[in-house]
C-alpha cells in the first residue's frame, strides 16, 4: 500500500478547536464529533473538489435522492494511538475496497482509491489530538457517499457526495450482550444488497431490533429469509460459534457482509492452530450444543465493538445462557486484535497502517 | 374522511412565483417544484411546527441518520384539475394510512392524519396553478419521513422531519415498456421491508435496473428471492397479466407494495364482471401463455403511470413479444381511472378527495 504524495485537497481549517468542550471519559458512540471533516462531489462524471472543512452542516435540496430512495453507503474504521503518539488504522485498504464494491451494487460511482487514502492522512493528521492511547479508545472513521442530485424519479443519481466524519469513541458494548435468533423478521436475502454497507440494510432492521430490545435482547441475530434454518449475521457484526474447540462461522454471501474483523479473526484462529470451519451454520445445531454443554461461547465481530462476547441467547421460547467467557476465544482475540491495534505486538500479517 | 378545519401551519408565502421559468410542455419526471413545501419537525417526542414555505434546501448535520441508515419512507400522490379548475386527490386516505405502515416498519414515528390533510389542502391550494388541466397533466406529491438526528450509532433517530414536495408533471412514460424477468437479482424478501416504501427499496432496484436497460428493458419485474419462480412487482409498480380474458396478479404480501393503483383496478375488474385471481403467478405459467397465444396483455398499475401497459418480457434468453394492446383491458382501466382521477367519469367508489 503506497502513501499518497500528491496534495489536492483543499484545507480550511477550525479557527478554535471544539477538542475541549469534549468529555472524553464519558463518550457516547457517534455523537461527538472531531474538529474538521472530508468532503468531495461527483459532479459531471467526475469527483472534484475535494476539502477538508471544519465539520458543520450541509446544504442539501429537499429533493436530494439520498433522502427518497436510499442511494448511500458507508464504512467504519477506526484510529488508534498507541503509547508512543503514533497513529494506525487497521487494514483500510479493506475498508476502501468494500464501500467501493457496496457503491457498484448500489449504482454509485467508485471513489478513487488514492484519494480515498489521502484524505485518510490529511483527515486524520489535523485531529491527531482527538484520538487518545489507551485500551478502547479509539477515533470511529465514517466514510460515506450518498446520492446528492434533486429529483424524485427513480433512478440513480447523477451527483453524490463522498465525506468522511471523525468521531471519537471509546469501547463500544459495556456489559452482558444477550441476542434473539431471527425467527420471522429478515435481513437480506440472494440476489439482495445484503453484502453491500447500504445505508437502508440498517435502518430496517430498528424495527425488529427494538422488539427484541423490549424482549431484554440487545441485537438479534439474523436467519436466512426462507426457512430461518441458517444462522447469518448481527446486523452490526458477524457471528462466531465456538462448539468444543472448534470456531464456527457462515460463509460470506450476498446475504452477509464481509466483515474485516470476521476475516481478521479467521485469520488469527488459522495461525493459532484453532479448528475452524467457516460453513452454513444451523440453528438446530446450535440450540442442540447450547442443551448437551458443548456450546462454550458465541461472540459478534466487528469494527465498532471488535469482539463482543455473548451472554445469552433467545430461540422461540427459550433462552440459553452461556458460560462466563473469561479465557476463552473471545477474549484471546480481542487480545490479539487489540494488540495489533494498538501497536504492543508483532504485526505479522502487515494489518497496521501508519498515519 | 372530514376535511381539517384546525388551523396551526405556519405559512410563509413566496416573493414571486417561479411558475413562470417552467415549460409545463416539456417537464421531465420530479425534476421541477412548486413554488412552496410543507415540513414539520419531529423533536422531543412529538411533531412540531408544521409550516410552510419556499421550496429551497434544507440544513442537515453530515450526520444526519437518514444519511447513514435509510431511515426513511415516502408517498408518491397526484392532484388533478378537471375542465372546470376543480382540484381532485385520489383516494389520498391509501396514502395516509400507507406512510405510517411503512413509517412503523422503519422504527419511525406515525404522522398524525389530521395534520397530514390540513397539510395537503393547504399546500396544493396555494400551488393551484401549478396544476394543469388536461389528460396526463398532473402535480406529483412527494410526502416522505425521514431521520434527521445527528449520530453515527447504527440506532433508530430520536428526530424526524415529515415533508411534502410537489413536482408538475405529464404523462410518466412514454413509447413501449419492455421489462425483463429477474433471475438472480431481488428486491425483498419475507420479513425484510418490501411491503414499505422505505427509501432503500428503490436505491437497492438502481444496478440490476441498469443492466437490464443495458440489454434493452425499461424496467425489472422482480420474483421471489428464494428460487426466482414467482412474478412479485416491478420496482416502482404492480405487474397485472391477462391470460385469456382472465387477470392475475399476486397477492400483496411483506414482500409486495399495496398499491393503490392496484387495488383500484381490482375493484374495477370486479365491478365490470372480468375475472380476476388474486394469487401467485408463476413464471413458468406466464411464459407457457407467452408460448401458446394466451397472454394477451402485460401491464403495470402504479401513482406515477397509472396504467403502462407491457409490450415484450425478456427471460433467460428469450423475448417475448406482446400483442399490441389497443382496446384491451390496459386501455380500459386507464381510461376508467383517468376519468374518475380527472372528474369526467360518476365516482362510484368515492375516490375523489376534492381540494
Amino acid at each position: 500500500m503506497n502513501k499518497v504524495t500528491q496534495d489536492q485537497i483543499k484545507v480550511q481549517k477550525i479557527g478554535t478547536s471544539k477538542i475541549d468542550q469534549v468529555d472524553f471519559n464519558k463518550l457516547l458512540f457517534g455523537k461527538d464529533f472531531s474538529d474538521h471533516m472530508f468532503e468531495c462531489d461527483y459532479i459531471d462524471g467526475k469527483w472534484q473538489n475535494p476539502t477538508i472543512r471544519p465539520f458543520g452542516p450541509l446544504t442539501l435540496s429537499p429533493a436530494a435522492k439520498v433522502f427518497h430512495y436510499g442511494q448511500a453507503v458507508f464504512e467504519g474504521m477506526k484510529a488508534y494511538k498507541d503509547d508512543n503518539g503514533k497513529v494506525f488504522l487497521f487494514r483500510p485498504d479493506e475498508n476502501q475496497k468494500r464501500i467501493n464494491k457496496s457503491a457498484v451494487r448500489m449504482a454509485i460511482p467508485e471513489f478513487p482509491e488514492a484519494l480515498f487514502f489521502e484524505a485518510l492522512h490529511k483527515l486524520i493528521d489535523l485531529d491527531r489530538d482527538w484520538i487518545k492511547p489507551g485500551n478502547g479508545n479509539s477515533l470511529y472513521l465514517r466514510p460515506f457517499v450518498m446520492a446528492t442530485q434533486a429529483g424524485v424519479s427513480a433512478s440513480p443519481s447523477d451527483e453524490y457526495k463522498f465525506m468522511i466524519l471523525m468521531s471519537p469513541a471509546q469501547a463500544y458494548y459495556t456489559g452482558d450482550v444477550r441476542v434473539v435468533i431471527a425467527e420471522h423478521y429478515s435481513r437480506s436475502s440472494n440476489g439482495g444488497v445484503g453484502a453491500a454497507k447500504a445505508a437502508g440494510n440498517y435502518g430496517a432492521q430498528f424495527y425488529p431490533t427494538n422488539l427484541a430490545r423490549e424482549k431484554g435482547f440487545q441485537q438479534v441475530i439474523w436467519t436466512d429469509s426462507d426457512e430461518h434454518k441458517y444462522l447469518e449475521e448481527a446486523g452490526t457484526m458477524n457471528v462466531f460459534f465456538r462448539i468444543n474447540d472448534t470456531l464456527i462461522t457462515a460463509p460470506i454471501s450476498d446475504r452477509i457482509l464481509d466483515g474485516v474483523t470476521r476475516k481478521s479473526v479467521i485469520a488469527l484462529a488459522e495461525k493459532e492452530g484453532i479448528p475452524i470451519e467457516v460453513r452454513p451454520v444451523l440453528v438446530s445445531e446450535i440450540v442442540a450444543a447450547a442443551k448437551n454443554g458443548t456450546l462454550k461461547e458465541i461472540f459478534g465481530a466487528g469494527t465498532a465493538a471488535v469482539i463482543s462476547p455473548v451472554s445469552a441467547f433467545g430461540y422461540k421460547e427459550d433462552v440459553y445462557e452461556l458460560p462466563s467467557t473469561d479465557g476463552g476465544y473471545s477474549t484471546k482475540f480481542k487480545k490479539a486484535l487489540m494488540d495489533i491495534q494498538y501497536n504492543r505486538s508483532e504485526d505479522t500479517f502487515g494489518w497496521r497502517y501508519e498515519i
